[in-house]
Order: structure tokens, then sequence, then C-alpha cells
């Protein structure tokens, strides 16, 4: 009873760490501010994380623990509605975690450790993994791209998935949930110039479908 | 004798500012470190300037400048080692001023005024001239975009150059000189897949010149 109690701050924190942090952005939240959002004790808070500083390496295991999962969970599609549930389900994640992507500059730079996790995650697990698909749909004739446009491609890739939810903020003034879906169609769009005429038209039947609801 | 010292002073304040944000980041530069840096006194500083916005929103003001009158004043290239050398001077000019990049939603969120400074200078200036370049592109055939293309491209152009430096820095921990010609070649390497086949050729070829002294 007493440690299923335990369980339940520690999650609660986390949780409500993650919403303040989302609509308000991380470096605006104090644990004080959580502490007086969830009705709890500094004391409480405390008795689970030393700092904020723990709170957000929890938040990120998280997030990259989700990630992981299911890009190796499930091969990505890149032809139509299917590719567009793929990458759909990768923003989707991120949403949950927006304020990494929106703060993360500032997040990295004020915590090294946080900032060795997250480039030994990247480098050793996500892309990896990514690179070892891409070289799959190459071999497969699925994407047609010479070594010099592999390279390029994956550094603008990268950076789209990355700053996605920092730029659309900025251009619009907030971040609604539509970002999702367009940052998609941005990522598809990235890929198009490289499908089989094919698909291209089906890339071409899926945008329009989709921009008859949303505002790009 | 007098103006012109007192002109001195306000350009090397701007100067100092400038090489400070960039070499420290921005929001580690207070108006202390600036006056420290010069040797003057903070009455002196505060004589031109109220605060370190003021300084910020003057370095903007210059950087605007700059970039649109190198825009306006020269078509744009989009074949060979003649697109590498234009990219490569919007780069350069940027460059000069990388704090904005590297810090640019932080300085926005924090001061309204250039947060509307900067959405009117892109929206009404730099945004109707790149876009009249690309219609014109497409009108002569030296580009190849359908609507939807052009569409999705342009935000994934802004996208990448608005964050490239800002990437650049996260994966390799600083910022060099080279960064400057790598994102170039991002750019290019975005608009490759719409070029004739022969101007395709032609991008390898500046590609691989180019990665003998470059670490892509």
């Amino acid at each position: 009873m007493a440690k299923s109690s335990k369980e339940n701050t520690y999650e609660k924190i986390i949780l409500a760490s993650i919403e303040l942090f989302n609509e308000q952005g991380e470096r605006y939240v104090t644990t004080n501010h959580i502490v007086a959002h969830l009705g709890i004790s500094p004391g409480n808070l405390y008795y689970y994380f030393q700092n904020k500083e723990e709170i957000i390496e929890e938040i990120f295991k998280r997030y990259e623990k989700e990630l992981l999962e299911f890009i190796q969970g499930e091969a990505p599609e890149v032809e139509g509605y299917a590719a567009l549930r793929y990458v759909f389900k990768i923003f989707d994640i991120m949403w949950r975690y927006r304020f990494i992507f929106t703060d993360l500059s500032v997040l990295l730079e004020k915590n090294e450790r946080l900032s060795q996790m997250q480039r030994d995650y990247t480098n050793n697990k996500i892309t990896p993994l990514i690179n070892n698909y891409l070289d799959a749909l190459i071999e497969n004739g699925v994407i047609h791209m010479t070594p010099i446009d592999l390279k390029v491609f994956k550094n603008n890739f990268w950076l789209l998935v990355r700053y996605w939810f920092d730029y659309d903020k900025m251009a619009r003034g907030e971040l609604k949930q539509d970002s999702k879906v367009r940052g998609s169609i941005q990522v598809l769009g990235l890929l198009k110039p490289y499908l089989n005429e094919e698909d291209k038209l089906i890339f071409d039947e899926v945008y329009l479908r989709l921009v008859q609801g949303v505002d790009l």
C-alpha cells in the first residue's frame, strides 16, 4: 500500500512535469511549479528527485525507449498512406514530449550528462537503425539514391525531424496538433524525389487528400 | 572630432557585441562583459544603448539589411559552382551573425518587438523575393517542380537555412568555418532532384571536388 502510493507519486511527478514542460516550456517551469500543480510538498518531490535535471533525464529515457521500441518493431513504409502512418507515428511520439524539441539546444547546453546520453542514443541506437532501413530500401529498388544523394539526404532528414516542431511553432506562433501531420508530409516530401514514378503519383494523391483538412 | 569619437564608440560596441555573442552565445554575455571587453565605462555604453536588447536589435537590422541587399542584387544561380558560390555567400553573411541562428528561438521568445520585426522582414521582404526566384526558375525550365513539390520544398528549404548552424554545432560540438560550405551543399542537395539530368551530374561533380577538403 505504502509502496504503491510512493510509485504513484513518482509517476504523477513525471506526468505533471511532461505536461507543464510541454505547455509552458521547460525553462519556465521550476520544481516549485510542479509541486504546486500537484498539491504536494517540496519534500515529497525531493524524496524522489534531487533536482529538475533528474526529472528531465527520466523523461528523456522514456522518450528514447518509446521511440526506439517503435522503430525496432516496425520496418518503415515509404509508399502512400502506409508511409504517412509510419512517419506520423514517429511525430506522435515526439509530440507527447514536444518540449524536448522546442528547447533541445538550451536543455543540452546546460546539462553535459544529458547531452552525452542523447549523443550516445542518437549515434549508437537510432542512427544505425535508420541507416540500415535506408540501405535496404535502396537495395530493394524502392528508393533511388546515389551514395552522394544518401549522404546529403541523411543530414536534411535528421535536421527536419529534429527541428520541425520548433520551426512550426515559430512560423505559426503556437504548436497545434496538426503540426504532426504537416511534419509527416514534409518528411515524405523530402523522400518523394527518390521514389519510383508510380509512388510519386501516390504521394501527390495522399497529399491532395490531406490538404483538404490541413492548412499547409 | 568629438562626434567622430562618439560614432567610433557606438561602432565598437556593436562590433564587440557581435564578436562576443558569436563566441560565447548571446545569453551568456551581459552589457558588463561588453564594457569590460572594450575597457570603457558602463555609462559610456548606456549613453548609446539603454540595454542589451537595443544592441541586439541594431545587430538584427544590420544582418537583415546585408542579406536583403545581396539577395536583391543578384539573381540566384542553381547550377554547379555558380550555385555553390551563390548559396555560400548567403551562409557567409549568416556566419558573421551566427549567434542569431544558434540562439534564435530564445532571442525571439524574450523580445516581442524583435520577434515582430523578424516576422515582418521574413514575410514581407525575404520570402517574396525567394518565391519570385523559384517561380522564375520553374517557368524557365531550370528546375522541375509540381505545385505540391514547391510547397513542400519551401518549408524544407527555410527550415534547413534557419537551423543549419544550430544543427551542425550540436552534431559536431562546435561551429567551424567549414560549416558554411557544408550547409551550402545541403541546400543544393535539397534542390538537386529538381534539376535537369545534366545539371544533376554537375552537382555530383562539384560535390566530389568539395569533399576532398571537407569532412561531410
